[in-house]
């Protein structure tokens, strides 16, 4: 399904729902800005955009075969821009990455994607509620898309890093032994994430630094916001990415500990037990002549010295703390 | 073997089985492209090739010695590129790396190699396809060529991708000790694959932003695609690693937890079985007056004795959870 | 509240206390340069703020929205600035990072925070020190505030250094088990300063390689000295991570041979006993002809054996260090 | 001693064995390439060579004095190159690395080395076989020489790799404990071998790509080829250590699980004895009343309680697999 | 205390100890160099320097306050260099590392230092023996000078590798636990020197590859040797440090493999214990009817039972390698 909305940058005026036959001649119309979303393409609609816009078929072919990398990629007359938004769905907070594909030139945009996009709601809305900045044509949208999507990783990774001061709280306090398995899939989102951000931030890194032909000087900046957020974004993935080893690593060694003393307990009760029990076998022998059965409290010594060794070691024990 | 393919751009005309003496005359003729593919190279077919194209002695000496490294070198009015297409074998998934030679001037190429490689089918057969972009010359057959060979990659990966989710329920739902040695299975197909890529991306990165004598501009655009490509490959031949490594993590912690809780369990259940023997040795003593033995029911208090030290202590360990 | 400075670089005069309505004459007085310092700041700040200087709103978005990242932008007519000042507070030594955004003009600057920062302080009363530098306007302002920022790093490391000497002292001398919890205590610390230095470090190091528009020349020096300050404290922070690095493979390595230790003392012991043990075990058998059980020393010579079976063994276990 | 030889690149005349003090006149003559090389030098030698061919005087310490880093050095009028020939030598197979040191000018060769290198005699006899491509001067000699050298690293390298494969599947298939110090054994190697070519490559590298005042371009595809022949050294060298760190982590896991398994079996078999041994223990108490030891065939019941109680642990043991 | 020394380099004329206060006229002749040596500086050392020669405050700044990083800044009109001295001092071979700030001009040289440096003295010596080649100024003594101090780092390294040697021994050798503290003993001395050397060689890197203004063009070579040790004091330094990396592994798997010996050791002894034991046990219960207790050599038969149950064990442990 395309939807297309045409914004006359010099009179203001926006009209929604254009046909799409009529994309030509507004393109013609000086001033006028186009964006075209393309919903659930069908194979029609990629002909109609490459023969309308004049979209090399090596990016319509990019468009048509999902799981591509975040990219930007120039072609004469536009620029092609893979990019993913990201959500956590679901009961279990499964992390969903949607794609987004932008075709952008000096007067038009044009979004394709098979999954509803968050962003683009955000975008129009704010397109309208920046009228005024709106002379700067199709670059303003392109931002007010990227920025919204990019911004919206931010919440998102809030909320990761709270999970994590929950598990790094399970390893020093209250134990679980679950733990392990919840770090993982944390790590596993975190690779995610950072792997449909950095890419992107590598490429705007590049455009920034190079001339730009396509969009005017006062655009750039808003170009540069987008990429500080990117920026901050990995940056922030990286940090999490971080403490989570660090994470792990405290988990392994304070469930190693655990366990050391929990064996160096169970040894040392199981070394005074042997202790006790040697005493028992002792005056379980049967020789001819051993005094002390005879003795009238015999018994009772033994059962006196047994306490006497247990309690004995088990103090000792206790002081170098073994036990 | 030497099958030869001449197509003129002019006129689109495709000879197939040219002869390979024709070969010079064919190339004096305008818009002329000439393909020709060795496979099994002979000693004789590497000096014809040299004599006909001009190649360099040194990169013949290439061609002849196998397992050259990933590269693409420029000679004058040549380019040699040197390839491996990826294909997993054999009952056990053998990972196998076929070589691939290749002569890339301005009107002609030359495919060197001496196992079959699937890509050369089927970059002729899209050749023909695109019989109306033709007039890209022998750059345009290189870049279907490469491409073919590069895009091969992704399923195989995806196939390593299904076995480590397979791994990694196997450490974390049903248990198998033999998890380990197909860990370090995939992870050396993943180093070889690596091996066989990233030296490729590493060049076209250095190709692609430098003057390109040889291809028409319209051609570079292809390339592009093809850098494009080999950068996922190798992206997700990385996210992959990362993967890996964290399951080898999971894996030996997982194994740790689950080693400690086996011992923590019959460490304590020896405790347990300790304690009760205590109280038979103790009753197994012979002193004369032990007032318990001569007891009506002293063997069946003592019995109870050991059933509720017994019971009482697994009722402990449960709670503190040490069994 | 604002806090308005200005000071004529040509006259020397110092005007404390401006009204904010003045502002603008004295922009135009030649020679002058405003600081003015906005603590707390209001919405209608902003605004004031944004029209009197002419602010990009992006800059002013990013002062509004806390948590940026350090940073320095350059934005026509100024430049716009993103660091924190860090203290260790609280009973617990919790680390507090501050931020401080600048505007950074020709000749103004202004400084905006919502929390008390030290360093504006200490710019002011150097500012005043400084007089006879005073013409090189407000780049010179500019630099005592990042420097007394980046400077008060240095004594903050300096007490996690001496923290991670009395760790390290704990691990190889009087052991205590809780160390694994401060370590990782401190590394966050680490993890987090880092994160407020790196990125500055970075922006200096381009911002210095390039043309200066704003400031003269003389000024370039005392950035060339913040940035050297800023590698100081970050190849410090790094120094430290690889020390830390270093105390945490010490305690991991150490508890190891802790435990061992304590773990081939308890199984040797045990072994002891259990040898012992069973001497015991076999004069307690009933057989009916056991020379030994007659014997008129027969009980004294079964413990002395078992003496010299202990002893034999504790001695042997000695010797080869187990015990 | 100091060997030379002077090949006239016009006439293609080659004089063995010149007198050392006829070398001034030789390079007089146009088209005269000379190849001076001096074993165990004296340090008389290197003032006559320093005389002669005007040799900076850093460049004669540099030689004098050994260990020096591989490295490529630019001097007025000649490179000084110094590079390690690898050799595995003596019955522990020894890596043995070799020094050469290189001066190479426009019309002459020096090498000066302490210990025999094999790569000398292999250039000696190549640059006799490639008369034909003698014009290119003292650059060819230089690139037999250095290329030599560089690929006599690959059959090492090979050996390096098969004794890797065995430890693998000394790991995975028959145990041997000492594999560990194999591998350090190889890894150190690997570290001395990646230490004697990592520099050459990176120098290299910086040369290439500059201007090349010494050498004709027809030199230079050479030079280039040494250049690929040390990348896919340093790429066999650096894969080679991913692997044995791969080997490193494999070996550990493995070598965990044995021991647990083994750990894991004799606690089982322990407490299976403990089990029934509490049964002999019981019936060992010396209760008046226990009917039991009255009955008949109450030894039998007791025996075959016993068998029962190990048959069935063991039973139980094998099901959960910790036997 | 200020030493000065004053050499004319067209008359070779040396005026040892001159007056401070001649210094100023002294610097006025043409040819003369001068080189201050200024140990244990007072506030007015500080001020006469900065007056005489014009040092910018901010250097002096730096030369006041100690624990610089080591680095090279320029200056109008001169280099301002710190680096450090190293040597292994005390009974412990603690590491010393000495700040020595060089002041570098076109005709003059200033060292200002708190602490002895050895390295004065050598290029004191030095600088009278090339008193032909000290026609290149005041940049041949910081060559000298900088080249002791970088020299001086080898003997210590080499010092550090045997100690590295030595632990290695012990570790696949004799066996000593505290080998751990001293492996990290070695690690921290090397992240010191790493520390006081990379950073010198990073900045000699870009001096080395820029427009040299203050240096003739023939003191260049000198640098660029100087930066040459520098990489191999950094290279020998790295490569400790992966040998160190690795010794620490080989140390954790070695201990690992001794305990595990042990244990299995330990309890496989228990195991032989335990099931003798067990004989004894059962023919300690007090049944009526018990065949065995009633033959004439029932107690040897049991005796050479519980030898042959004993034995046996053994054999089978033995066979396994448990024991």
């Amino acid at each position: 399904m395309i939807r297309t909305v045409c914004l006359n940058t010099i009179s203001k005026a926006l009209t929604q729902d254009c046909l799409a036959a009529d994309i030509s001649e507004l393109r013609l119309v000086e001033g006028n800005v186009i964006w075209a979303d393309v919903s659930d393409p069908t194979s029609h609609d990629f002909e109609e955009l490459a023969e309308e816009f004049g979209f090399h078929h090596l990016s319509i072919e990019d468009c048509r075969t999902e799981h591509q990398r975040p990219k930007i990629e120039e072609y004469t007359g536009y620029y092609f821009i893979v990019l993913y938004e990201a959500q956590l769905a679901g009961p279990e907070d499964r992390l969903e990455l949607r794609e987004l594909n932008i075709f952008l030139g000096k007067n038009f945009l044009v979004t394709v994607h098979s999954r509803p996009i968050r962003a683009i709601d955000t975008a129009a809305r704010l397109w309208n509620e920046w009228m005024d900045r709106a002379d700067q044509g199709a670059g303003l949208i392109a931002y007010l898309l990227i920025d919204a999507i990019v911004d919206d990783y931010l919440p998102l990774l809030d909320l990761v890093s709270e999970r994590m001061d929950d598990l790094e709280d399970s390893i020093f306090g209250e134990w679980r032994a679950e733990v392990i398995e919840e770090i993982f899939s944390v790590k596993k989102k975190l690779l995610y994430l950072r792997r449909s951000i950095t890419p992107l931030r590598d490429v705007f890194n590049i455009i920034l630094r190079r001339e730009q032909p396509i969009f005017p000087r006062e655009i750039h900046v808003y170009f540069q916001d987008v990429f500080d957020h990117l920026i901050r974004v990995a940056d922030t993935i990286d940090t999490l990415r971080d403490m989570l080893s660090s994470t792990m690593d405290a988990y392994l060694s304070v469930s190693g500990n655990r366990m050391n003393k929990i064996m160096k307990r169970l040894t040392s009760v199981a070394t005074i037990l042997m202790s006790v029990t040697l005493i028992a076998g002792i005056y379980g022998m049967n020789f001819t002549f051993m005094p002390e059965l005879r003795m009238r409290y015999g018994y009772v010594y033994a059962l006196l010295s047994m306490v006497a060794v247990g309690v004995g070691l088990y103090w000792y024990l206790k002081k170098v703390e073994w036990i």
